[in-house]
């Protein structure tokens, strides 16, 4: 284990999370919000001092592998998280150590579960904040960091591949430093792309940023009370949707669409199982809820956006869907667990993965059928090695054993087995809402402190996609002797 | 696709269910029900009628593989429920003939779910056929049959691999027939233990011999309707406690401790692991329900009760557990996906294939963590063939995919999450009560006749553990070039 080069590294994720906090920072001096202005600054100055303390230079021995990749991006986030909580927590505005943490995780996770009661009565700066967090943790702050930092290429891709989602990475351009810009480039351009639609649509123009901020990291958080469904606006419903849906497909797709390979954005089974789903389930729900609404188009837009928003793992809500007939709700719980495109800035499963999962059990159906045929999974027309099936394999199985651990501990807390349930899976999944106590109008501040430390490491093991958080807890990996 | 001597394997097992049938004829004969008569001798002219109909000697061509093992399996199972329906139809005391299949493979899946609102009125005979079919199913009809019937080695092994639980299936003796008739033995004799134990401790014979075969084939049916809490005997209440523990042990062991292997059963992982789960569930449950006994001893007892009932897929009461603590509820709902061990009549996921699934699990950890290391997975000291993993994961893949889809279709009913979905979760495990409106003192009337045959496809999934139901589905097996 290579310690200097793991201290330097989150030295370097330290001094970046105090540059981003310039940015809030400069929203509390401009609406003049004194108090939150102090929290901000003694946040920068704790970041930069740690950051710098942590590591300045380069070490010498600058190796590292896939465990230090691993274990680098699991104390990155939570580093972050626990500093990124400091406005919160010396500005008062939210009450509680593990409130203050939970929010914060729960923001840099994109999940958007919130244990705030009042939204609305917040400072501005704060909830700039609140809502940046899910947008740099969306992208991932070490992918922005090997896009600005100088590092030698063997060894970011590392990095790279423990925070980036889905179950295969593959670089757009042969370095990883012009693969994270461009990734980073296309996130800032979507991203501005929907604050101007908004904003020139008449929404003002703080709401028009912050929104963008929830919707491109797909985290959800949102400044309003009564979420997107406050602004009570087909236009804004239907663009949200459409951005929703963009910030969940691989960008890679981006990337091939601008350099104009549309053969292979069509060969893409993870985009069209993707668009089949959101289609499919859209149409159900539509079906289902439609005597709910006064007319089809607007069961319709309400079906259409709680689906996208939560198969993006993005928690957004304008319709109470916990009173919606209960196969909705069935088919809604369905995507909590399934989650985003690979490669995207979304949760759960991932489709990808769910393809690949839905291909083992065919294979598996065919070889009994067929005993002695051969049956290779396919994965848009390429042959998918047999490491990438049983780190599939490997990752559902964990991620239910994770699943049933978590309920049993949240389940302490006495409230009944559709909230934990439901509580747990959607932080696993980073979406936010799930059904009961902790429905889509409904927030987590009831909890126990204990249940919400459980669903922080759920949500980071969600976002991070279980490994790093894991090899924390690995003995073998702490020994300095190791090789 | 051999398909006459599937016809003549079916002819078989509907000529057994004949025979079996003369059993509850007697009893109606003993008792004077003559409507509950009528309807036995119907039934057993059917089964007769067709069973000889089928097909009586055996082909020349008698080949049959593995694909043919699954689809004569899964269409005995079929055939001998929708027969076994019969004496509930034809007698009146069910109404409809959807609610007379669910509650007839909800008996020979040995699930135990009844659609009954009042079971105590049933005339006897009826109630006597209703747990036979647990004790039935419990160790497999073809299992039976192989012990009765003539029939060459090398086939009726694809039988027995179909029919018989967990994720490897050993014969005890090189000869198929002797296994058979091994197993049976060693079933009939704890069977008779059990009875002779309830009996003599002032418990009537005929509910004696009816519990004795509920316990037996793990089922879960109960003569009364407060199950075996109407009793309300502290000793009965431990006695069957120790059968269901018994029943759900992999029956391997037994012949072991009967040639006095003592090595072998101490070597057995699976059994130690279910020792462990068993008294840490016991254990944890006593704490958490303690406040709510008048002695220890009573929660004590009430939670060794109701976790081994769960655990071994028996659905047995003396506790209504939905009135428990959440955390107390949580760990039950986790039992029922567990399930008990492979090679025993309970069901659920089987202990064995839990221990693998952590296995494989923890070798993907390993790893990553060591990417150069060579780690192979061990049961019981011995290594685990590439195929049995891949069979294992294959299994819970399609296994959870299935959860999913019968959850959606089941939800349709409008009762609310935690009822649709732990419907499906103990049906799919052969438990029998859930939560909620499916809780342990309710019954499944309510539910539509579209979720009761979901509920029942789900109940035979588990029981002949998913493969050979789905066989039936594949186009290909039923060509008749097939080869």
């Amino acid at each position: 284990m290579n310690y200097k080069m793991i201290a330097y590294i989150l030295g370097g994720v330290l001094r970046v999370e105090g540059l981003l906090l310039l940015l809030p920072t400069g929203i509390a001096i401009y609406y003049g919000e004194d108090v939150a202005l102090r929290a901000f600054l003694i946040t920068v100055a704790a970041c930069l001092l740690v950051g710098f303390a942590a590591k300045w230079k380069e070490p010498e021995d600058k190796r590292i592998y896939g465990r230090e990749g691993f274990v680098v991006v699991a104390l990155s986030w939570i580093a972050m998280s626990f500093f990124g909580a400091f406005p919160f927590y010396f500005s008062g505005v939210i009450q509680g150590a593990v409130n203050c943490f939970f929010e914060t995780v729960s923001g840099f996770t994109t999940t958007g579960a919130t244990i705030l009661q009042d939204i609305e009565i917040l400072p501005r700066s704060i909830l700039f904040w609140r809502s940046f967090t899910h947008w740099i943790g969306g992208m991932g702050i070490l992918v922005f960091m090997l896009a600005i930092m100088p590092m030698g290429d063997d060894r970011s891709m590392y990095l790279m591949k423990a925070e980036a989602p889905g179950p295969m990475v593959s670089k757009l351009v042969p370095k990883v430093k012009s693969t994270a810009k461009l990734l980073y480039g296309i996130y800032i351009i979507l991203t501005l792309l929907e604050m101007i639609m908004l904003f020139f649509a008449g929404m003002p123009l703080f709401d028009s940023v912050v929104n963008a901020f929830s919707t491109a990291g797909t985290g959800g958080f949102s400044i309003r009370n009564a979420s997107i469904a406050a602004y009570d606006s087909r236009y804004f419903e239907y663009v949200i949707t459409v951005f929703m849906l963009l910030f969940s497909v691989n960008f890679n797709l981006y990337y091939l669409l601008f350099i104009r390979d549309f053969k292979n954005v069509l060969r893409n089974e993870e985009f069209r199982y993707f668009l089949a789903i959101v289609g499919f389930t859209t149409l159900l729900i539509t079906i289902n809820i439609w005597h709910l609404y006064p007319t089809l188009e607007e069961a319709f837009r309400r079906a259409a956006f709680q689906v996208v928003s939560i198969v993006s793992t993005t928690g957004f809500v304008t319709a109470n869907y916990d009173l919606w007939p209960e196969f909705s709700k069935t088919i809604i719980f369905c995507l909590t667990t399934l989650g985003a495109c690979g490669g995207s800035t979304g949760g759960g499963i991932k489709i990808s993965r769910f393809i690949i999962l839905v291909k083992i059990a065919a294979r598996e159906i065919k070889h009994i059928v067929h005993p002695r045929s051969v049956n290779l999974i396919k994965l848009d027309g390429y042959k998918i090695e047999e490491n990438v099936i049983r780190g599939v394999t490997g990752y559902i199985i964990i991620y239910f054993l994770l699943l049933f651990g978590s309920f049993l501990l949240v389940s302490m807390n006495n409230f009944g087995f559709t909230t934990s349930f439901t509580a747990v899976v959607t932080c696993l999944s980073n979406v936010g809402p799930g059904f009961a106590l902790v429905g889509p109008i409904e927030n987590l501040f009831f909890l126990s402190a204990f249940s919400k430390l459980v669903l922080c490491m759920d949500m980071l093991l969600g976002r991070l996609e279980i490994f790093p958080i894991i090899m924390l807890f690995a003995p073998s990996i702490w020994r300095k002797s190791y090789m």
